[in-house]
């Protein structure tokens, strides 16, 4: 069975519009759903970027984007309480290695705390509610969550997504191809049903005869 | 008359694709469309940011990304001779102190030779070539966009720019709101026809209260 690996960090809201839309087209192209929890703060720094919210006019484009985003999409969108906010112990929550066969339960409490009923998604007392209100053992979960192996996993974990080329929230990976980005499910949709209209090995072959230099021109 | 301002360099495809629609867009809601030619580096070095094409598996991405977008709008689309390329006299002859009544034409003709027919877009042979084709008088054009004054006059209009808040390219700003991305002209659609779904002003006012902290959160 084809598998789509989705790269997410709770602190994107566009992660978040994602994971409203991406099990229902999972399940309508017969393909798995891999949940893969990352730091996307991680991301940025391999790649040298700033972070959307670390620009302010982006930051208040961001905003208003996603709040347009979740109308189109008709789905409930709340702020966080704060944001940006420390997402490693929601994070590490969300490991397979720590959720294990309730990863889907816990992930979807927690995405509907922070960005449905604009939960404090840093707070260890919002999350342990969270997971209770969802029917799950927080006492167990937390206690995983906050043992050094789950810290050092999502490292390891966000380090796997550099080397897999991800370099921002949400991408959806799938059979070599990346695509990024919350208004990019229809791209996706299209390559499940085989229906990309690129030859994406072509495209790569024509890059690798193209002009690769970086060097930025500079205002004279 | 309304007006929309769209500011682009010439070495953004996402610009390109946003110039085959925007005309078009503007003319069906009555709007006045203003040329805004910008440094996209100057917006880079101006906040800090990387370039798309600087971060390699984003560069892949994009060119993926970008032919996906010209196959979805029908739109003709090719790579320019080389890509970053050196925009700066192509942006002089677009700025209306250059090409003046001719703006358009100029412009038209730059990114045609380019985007459609893959010229070498910082040649000032291939540059007065497309501009010739165009019926245009590329002697007096080149000229005047190699004097001082539009050297400086493209430096004041980016720098203008950042100070509108525009962080990247294509943009469109109207009435204060800015629009970024060739994927936002929908958007850009919706605000001209009075039908925003957003209160952008109660959006504004929620960001003031909001944790504006950009401290990054530092796996640990």
């Amino acid at each position: 069975m084809q598998a789509v690996d989705f790269y997410f960090d709770f602190i994107s809201p566009y992660a978040y519009l994602a994971w409203t839309q991406l099990p229902a087209l999972c399940a309508r192209h017969g393909v798995q759903l891999r949940y893969k929890p990352i730091l996307f703060a991680g991301l940025l720094n391999h790649w040298g970027q700033r972070g959307p919210a670390e620009i302010a006019p982006k930051r208040e484009f961001l905003w208003k984007d996603t709040h347009r985003m979740a109308s189109r999409l008709k789905v409930p969108f709340s702020l966080p309480k704060t944001h940006p906010f420390n997402p490693l112990l929601a994070l590490r929550l969300a490991l397979p290695e720590v959720s294990m066969a309730q990863q889907e339960q816990v992930i979807d409490a927690i995405w509907s705390a922070g960005w449905v009923q604009g939960a404090e998604l840093s707070s260890i007392d919002a999350l342990h509610q969270a997971l209770t209100a969802s029917h799950l053992d927080a006492d167990v979960l937390l206690d995983r969550a906050n043992q050094p192996e789950a810290k050092a996993t999502l490292r390891a974990a966000t380090e796997e997504a550099v080397r897999a080329g991800v370099f921002g929230v949400p991408t959806y990976h799938v059979a070599q191809e990346l695509f990024w980005g919350c208004d990019r499910l229809d791209d996706l949709a299209n390559f499940l049903a085989g229906k990309d209209p690129i030859d994406a090995d072509k495209i790569r072959a024509i890059l690798t005869n193209y002009s690769a230099s970086a060097d930025r021109v500079k205002s004279k």
